[in-house]
Order: C-alpha cells, then structure tokens, then sequence
C-alpha cells in the first residue's frame, strides 16, 4: 500500500483520536502516486453510522508528505481514510481510522471540587441544594467552568466511617459520600438532606445562568446498605463463609463499600442497569461525569459504555480518576476517557515537572490523553504544602494552571491553604471533609482568592493556555525557577511563565531563548506585559534577569507584545 | 475478553517487541479469572512459524495484575498470548502479540565510524584493506565493538563531487563513497583500490580475532554510472527529457546520485535485486548493515525486507539512519529497524537532554526504539564542538556514552578534536572526509583518545550502562551541571553520572536524590568509587556538593558501593 506514515492515530487506529470542536482534523501522509492517468489523493470522513461525510482533496509539501486539514461542525465519532483517485476512480484506499470530534471544554477548562453538604455556617449541619446555591455564585465569580460535586446519594450506615477515617462512626457522624447506598435509596436517588430531585435540577438550572457546569461522580461500587443487594445479590462476591466482599485497592481495605462483581452470570442485567445510572443524570442535564477509581473496573466495560453513552450524547464529558500505574492510566484514555487525572500532585521539583510533562505533552500522547492538573484533593494534601505558607499554595496553583489547559483545585481547603496532614509523613488531610461537615468561614489559614480569580481570568482571555502541545521549557541558571512558553496562533497569543519553586526565599537568575521555531527569534527586542502584575518590561530574545521572592513577585505570566498582535 | 493491559506490546500488537537474549520477556497483564472449576492463566509462546514452543504458568502480584517471564535462548521470531484454562481445557485465549529475540549488540555496543580509504600516511593517498587492517587494530584497542564502514564501491565520475562538495571535481579528486557503482560495477563489488573481494573477507575474518565487528553502509541509491542504469532502465525515474531524476532529500539536490523507483513496474524485479545486496554481503561474513536515509524509501519495503532477512539470518542487525521528524523515525523502528540514529547532536542543554531522553526512555519507546548517540557524523559537526577545546570534546563523548547504551563517534575526526566548519554558522566540516582522503595523523587538533578508551572499558564492566531504561535524573543547583543515574541488578551495579556541561568555566554547587525506588535509599551514607579518576569519596542520599572544571575535573561516574555488590 503506498499510503505510509499517516497521523493522527493512536495505536496504529486501534483507538480513536480525539480531537476538539474548536480545531481541525489535520492529516499528514506519506503517499507514492502511481505515475500514469490523471492522479490525486484525497481524504474521505465518514460518520461511525458509515454515513459519507466529505471529501477533502490532499496537498502536497515541500517536505514531501500530503496533507489537508476540515473542521468538522458536529460531535460525534467518525472515520477518516485517505483515497488515491486515478482517472476519477478510486485506486487505492487506506484503513478507516477513528476519530472523535468532542466539546472544546475536554481540552480547556477551570474545574473546582467541592462537597455540596458542607455550604452552611455551622459545623456538623448538612446543607441544602439552596445553600449550595450561593456558594455556586462564589465559585463562578472566582472564573471556574466545572463544579465537580463528590456523591450527593444516601449514605449506608453498616460499617460507616467515623471522623479522620475512623472505623466506626458516632451516630452524628455523616459518613463518607462514597459510600453510597441506604434503605432510602442508591445511584439514582438524592440524599434526603439535600432536598428533592427537583431541587437537583433546580441547582442544574442555576449553574446554566451562571456561565458555569455542574460534574457528578460516579462511583460504582456500593455501601453494604444499598438496595442492589437485596434485590440483585448475583452481583455481588461472597466469600466461603457468605459474607460480602469489601472494596480492596492495593493492600488498603473499604470496609464501607463493597465493589460489583462485573464478570457475574447476570453481566447483561449488572451492565444495562450501571448505564441506565448514567442515563439518568444525563436526563436531569447532567453531561460531565467524574469517574471514581475506574481502573478497578475492567477495561472493556468503559470501552462498551462510553460507545453506548457516545451515541446518544457525544457531549458528555468523563473524566477518569485514574490515579494508577501510567499503563493503565493511558490505557483508560485510549479506550474513550475524555479526561485524566495524572501525578501534577507529585511533581515537584523542576527535574519532576520538565521531565514528567515534556513526556507527556508529546504530539503522540496529546491524541488521547487529556490530563487536568489537580493541585489536591480531598484525600490528598500534597506534601509541600503541609505547613508551608500561602505563597506555597500561589505557586502551585499558578503552575497547575499555566502548565495545565484543564486545571482543578479542591476549595474551598486550596484556597483557604489548609495545611495540616492527619499525621507527620501522611498525606491525608486532618479532620477531612471527607468524613465530617466542616464550616469553612472558621477554616481560613490564609485566602489565596483574588490570586485564583485573576488566574482564572488569564487564562480564558489568552488562547495560548487552551493547549499543550505547543508548551517549550526555557533553561534558567537557577534550579528553583521554572520557565515556559505556551502559543497559539489566529490571533497570534505568546506567553512567558516564570515561577518560583521556592516559597521561602528570594531567588535571582536568568531565563535563556533558544528555541528557533518561536514567535520571537525574529525580534531581537522586544516589550512583555506581566499579567499578574499589570507591567510592561523590555525583553530580548536571548537572556533575561529575574528577581522572584514570596513578598514581592512569586511569578510573572508575561504576554509577548508580538507585531501581528491584537490588543 | 477477561484478559486485559497486556504488556510488552507495540501500537496494540501490530508491531513486534524487541527483547535482547540476555533479557527475559517479561509478560503482564489484568485478567479477571471465571469464579468455578480448576483455573489458572498461563502464557504460549510460539515461533513465527506457528511452532509450539513452550507454556509458562502466571503469577499473581500483590498489586493485583498477573505476570510471568522466561529467557528464550534462540534469536528468531516469536508470538506470545495468554491462555485461560479451566478445568484443563483452554477457555480463553488473547490475541498473539509478537516479539523479537535478537542479539545483545542490539541493545549494548560501543560504535566507531571509519572511512577505510583514509588509514594511509599521505594526503589523497587512497589505503588498501591491507592498510585498514593496522588502523581496525587502534580502534580495537580504544574498547569499540563495531567499526561502521561507509560504502566501498565504485564510485560514480558524472557528477562527481570535488573537496567541500563542489559540484565538479578535479581529475585526482575521489569523490564521495556514497555516489555508488561505476562501469566496474556497484552494490556487490569492491573498488578496485582497496583490493579484492578475498582481501575484505581477510579483514571480517581479521576483525573477528581482535573482537570487533564491521557494519557495512547499504546506501539504495545510483550513481548515474551504475551498470543498473543501463540493465534496468525500468527502476529509475526520468524526466520528460529523458533526464535521470536526481535525489532530493528536502530542498538539497545531489546531483551525483539518483534513486530508485520503488512503485516501478517491475517492483518485484527490483526488491528482490536490493535483498540479493545484503545477502552477497551476509555470505562474506557481514551482520551488521547502516542504512542510509531510510525514510526516503517506502516503509513497506522495509517492513517487507526485514522479515525476508531475519527468516534466514535472525542474527542481522539495522542501524536506520533516519536523521528525519520523530514519526518516520519511530515508524522505522516499529517496522523492524534494529536501532536507529536520534537528536542527540542537536540535544546540548541540560533541559534539552531531560526533556529528549526522559521521553524517549520510557518504557513504551523503549520496548522497539534503540537509539545510538552519535556525537558526530561526517556530515555534522554539531555546533556544541566549532572552535571549541579538547574539553568540550571529552564532556560531549562522556554524555553519550553515559546516557546512551549504544553510542558512537566518527573518528579520527572527534578524538582528534576535528573543530572547523566548513563555514561559520553551518555544519558541515570543513575539508570533510567525504569528499577527499585526509592523512589524519597531520591533523590531530588535540587527542582524546585515553578519554575514549577509559570509557568504554568502564561502560564494558558496568551493567548499569547496557540498558537505558533505569536513566534517572537528579536535581543539581547548577544549570550547567547534568547529573543521572543508571541501574543494573544480578548483579547489582548502580552508577551516579555527574557532567558539567561547560567546557570553559569552573562549575559547582549539589546534587540531589529524591527516587524513592533507588538502591541508595535506605543507605543515609555510603562509600562512591569514581570510574574516571579512580578514587573514593564518602556521600549521603539526600545532598553531595560538587566542583567540577575543565582544568581538573570535567565529570564523575560514581559506582555506589552497595552492600551486597561483589568488588
């Protein structure tokens, strides 16, 4: 077959590529034409449905690959193969390769996680879906796109957990979310607390007027109290002595929950019912799903479920709680995971940050894997925080969300910089909201909000932030300070972030260009505008003096003022 | 299917694993096994010939994924699956995922580029194989394992190239060894100045008595006086004049040769000629074989050719010199190339080698991409080296062989200090090997060589250097100060590589450890025993300083002395 070195695609077509609405589908190939007849290649789309799309006729380069580039307006899964015509007639064609045109909102967004019980005044009171209304206005205001709600489902009382993770619970003691499950209900029904379905849907509305989304976790396992195991014991494992068996990752035991059997005799009905779950949110308007630990559950469940889901709304969103080994983690995303979590929160040092995402940032990983950096979540409270001061906090919100184009933070426990581990070593936060109702106006250490805001606010008005793949580090002479660039074309958009991994102390140095491809190798001199900072300094392209410290500049965001440029 | 996250495998099983024979393969994989009768998954290994080969029992790991290995001790062609057996009886089966076995030196090898013409004591005085025979002797003698050969065919008088490739030559002027076949014959025959075809089967049999081995270049091009041309007009492109068509590789031209027409009519005619090339050449004793510019043939004939070559001879090796944009480089690899050339020449920051080589040692990449770091070829002389002194040489040669397991230089050039381009700002050489027989002894700039040899005796000894997956880099405080860590067990052998990266200036500052996994990380002080200048010093896991500087100590290769590793 002439047709060679096609891209994109991921394991040679095995998965799809998935591409934003918001960017073309650009194919490249290397392609020999027979030398007789009236001859050209051309791209032919078509829809999973087998239904004919477009044809887009291919051209060549003066590097000698063909190539050609369509927006497609719709979402949905399609295929692309390319097609070699002689005298009018197809003469040879390539494989159909998959591809999946998604939301722009896979490739960009400001996700923020926070527990709707615990919007009230007072600690230990449960709030309502109307408190949590509020705090949606103070969430929206501070710029994020996506409130990511743990579940909001009846809590199972066997085996519920006490504070700080306690084995068992006093009878105040609300339990973990994750739990889910009770006599009052499951997957589909809203704990009594909240208020009604209505009020659900109520909140869902609310969100729609303010610019913002709600996500739902789906955590597909069930306390020992849920109703599915009455009334379909089959998909539950048992062991010898009839006793179920509770959730087990690694050597760490759930005792609240137990996981499904998904390899059970009922598999079709077990299956069918964990999609009806989805279904059923997205019919009170849900589209974005969080999904809790799905890399204990078999591959090719996802792989049947996304497809199924997909068909009738390819605008869903599931974001994979992948925290993994990076086979599984990748694997999740090739199979149709719109998004993942990946190890932000362990990379660190400047070493850990360059390598870990030069390595993923790749134009080969991109086609598939969509990591949103999360600074912490409710279980874990990264170990260069833990006592460490606001400007810690600052830094890593700054660089989850320059290094990022989706980002998240956990608040308001960031953004309030709660900075107190369970115990010395540990990452788990002390007196976490995960198993208690904490009143967070009483919990403010610092308040790195008006930091947040602004960040949020950069980042939706410079397209540069909205990819990955054009991020280049540039060296420093100074180990504590990290710097890159981010780009983006029509309008032309070129950031410099410089940050400060140093909390403590000030930290002096240069940054050096080298990069030739770049916007600025032309311009020798050159003015950047600091959006933190609201300044302009004068710039050249090859070495320029930094001075960070935490009570003066802990970062600079500079905006190239690049000649084709709007304002 | 129950069986899944298979690993080792490639593009999901469309392209083999390459696995050296000193390494066992090493099968993981996810499998949820049926809950009745007697059960247990095991792995099959067959021959691509569909060959029962044997069946080795899974084991269960405590992080829940079953796993097995088994050393395969013949070179061949391999498939493996997983079978389910349920009460004796297969019940499932995965698909067949294949593998390579191939020769250590796939894997681990010091490489020498030598023109052969060049080994007499004159300037323009074209050497005998007779002459090559004293200078294969130095070069054994300085630890390399494979002397690669440029071409040693006739060369082409039309369009023959002149010193720094002028685009005529002078009537003494011997062209470039690359410009193949004149009336005396092409790809199979011996020029007539080195001596006869007995002569070089002397020094393959020469070779072998000092322990190297020789890899011969197989260029697929003509000169436009090869005796192809006039036998097989039909192989070859011409224009509407009747013109040959020359090769282009972008936008240069090189006028002294022309390429084949691989989508010709008689196709079949002319890929069975090219495999009767390396088959003369297997018969004379060769295994080895470069492959110049192999992106500008199709991948198909590759992929066609390997396997038509490894059937017969699974002892082959190709080096793929596919200097091109990753993808096809890759994609060359994928097919079947046995290592290939990479961006090590272009990679000189400290931020370039971590971002490029933290990517392209994953485990991922590493399972079919084996990079060879040149520090030089005679068509680059990187820009790192013009002008520069003998220590910038040294440092450029230690990071190669340190980072890399297959490394290489072109010599006498590099260990001589060869430093002048052809102009300022390019890269080629000036006065290059290419196009004129040199007297190298006349032109030692300055001399490395007690440099060379004390590396590669220390890579020969050491382990850790005969792979790249355990590469680990280590934070220092200092820029321009590079430091890693490579790992071996069985025995153990763990060795910590610090560099500076400037050849002119005094550099110091720490290093420091962070890697959880690390064989020092339970030791808080021990004993490092430095390779390059044969003493001890007493280090910590956590903070070493160093003082590194042209005039005293460029590098350190520090073998740790681990508790339970032999002298």
């Amino acid at each position: 077959m002439p047709i060679e070195i096609v891209s994109p695609l991921v394991d040679d077509g095995r998965y799809p590529v998935k591409i934003s609405i918001t960017r073309p589908l650009i194919v490249r190939a290397r392609i020999i034409l027979p030398c007789q007849g009236t001859v050209w290649p051309q791209l032919r789309i078509k829809t999973i449905h087998d239904d004919f799309k477009c044809i887009i006729p291919m051209v060549h380069s003066p590097t000698g690959e063909w190539s050609c580039q369509q927006t497609l307006n719709t979402l949905g899964c399609y295929t692309y193969s390319i097609q070699i015509i002689v005298d009018n007639e197809v003469n040879e064609q390539s494989r159909e390769i998959p591809f999946w045109i998604e939301r722009e909102r896979t490739t960009f967004g400001n996700w923020y996680e926070r527990f709707p019980r615990s919007c009230s005044d007072q600690f230990g009171k449960h709030s309502t879906f109307k408190d949590f209304k509020n705090e949606l206005k103070r969430i929206a205001e501070l710029g994020f796109d996506v409130i990511y709600i743990p579940p909001i489902h009846p809590i199972g009382t066997t085996n519920r957990k006490g504070k700080n993770g306690n084995a068992s619970a006093l009878p105040f003691e609300p339990g973990s979310p994750w739990a889910i499950g009770s006599s009052e209900g499951g997957h589909k029904t809203i704990a009594a607390e909240y208020g009604s379905l209505e009020d659900f849907r109520d909140v869902i509305e609310y969100s729609q007027t303010l610019g913002i989304e709600i996500c739902l976790d789906i955590a597909l396992h069930c306390s020992p109290d849920h109703p599915y195991i009455q009334n379909h014991p089959e998909w539950f494992i048992r062991d010898k002595c009839g006793e179920l068996l509770s959730v087990k990752d690694g050597s760490v035991e759930y005792a609240d929950i137990v996981p499904f059997n998904f390899d059970c005799t009922d598999e079709q009905g077990l299956w069918n019912e964990l999609k009806s779950i989805f279904n059923f949110w997205i019919k009170q308007g849900v589209i974005l799903f969080r999904i809790d630990n799905p890399h204990t559950k078999p591959l090719r469940f996802w792989e049947w479920l996304i497809r199924e889901l997909k068909a009738d709304h390819p605008e869903i969103i599931l974001l994979s709680e992948a925290l993994t080994q990076p086979k599984t983690m990748h694997d999740l995303s090739k199979i149709g995971m719109s998004q993942s979590y990946d190890y932000f929160q362990w990379k660190v040092t400047k070493q850990e940050i360059v390598s870990y995402y030069s390595n993923i940032y790749s134009e080969e990983i991109d086609t598939y894997f969509r990591p949103v950096l999360w600074t912490n979540t409710p279980q874990n409270l990264p170990l260069y925080l833990q006592g460490k001061n606001m400007a810690a906090f600052t830094i890593r919100l700054i660089l989850a969300g320059t290094l990022g184009s989706n980002y998240g933070i956990y608040g308001p426990a960031f953004e309030f910089c709660q900075n107190t581990p369970l115990k010395p070593g540990f990452t788990e936060y002390d007196n976490s909201e995960q198993f208690e109702i904490p009143c967070w106006q009483g919990l403010k250490k610092y308040d790195i909000s008006d930091w947040v805001k602004k960040l949020n606010k950069i980042r939706k008005e410079n397209d540069s932030f909205h990819n990955n793949i054009s991020l280049r580090f540039h060296p420093t002479d100074n180990d504590k300070v990290i710097a890159f660039s981010k780009y983006a074309s029509n309008p032309p958009n070129y950031l410099i972030t410089i940050i400060s991994l140093d909390p403590e102390n000030r930290q002096t140095g240069s940054v050096y260009f080298q990069s030739k491809n770049s916007p600025i190798q032309t311009m020798s001199r050159f003015i950047v505008y600091d959006l933190l900072y609201e300044k302009d300094y004068a710039w050249n392209n090859c070495r320029n003096y930094f001075e960070l410290s935490p009570d003066r500049y802990l970062a600079h965001i500079l905006k190239v003022n690049l000649p084709n440029a709007s304002a």
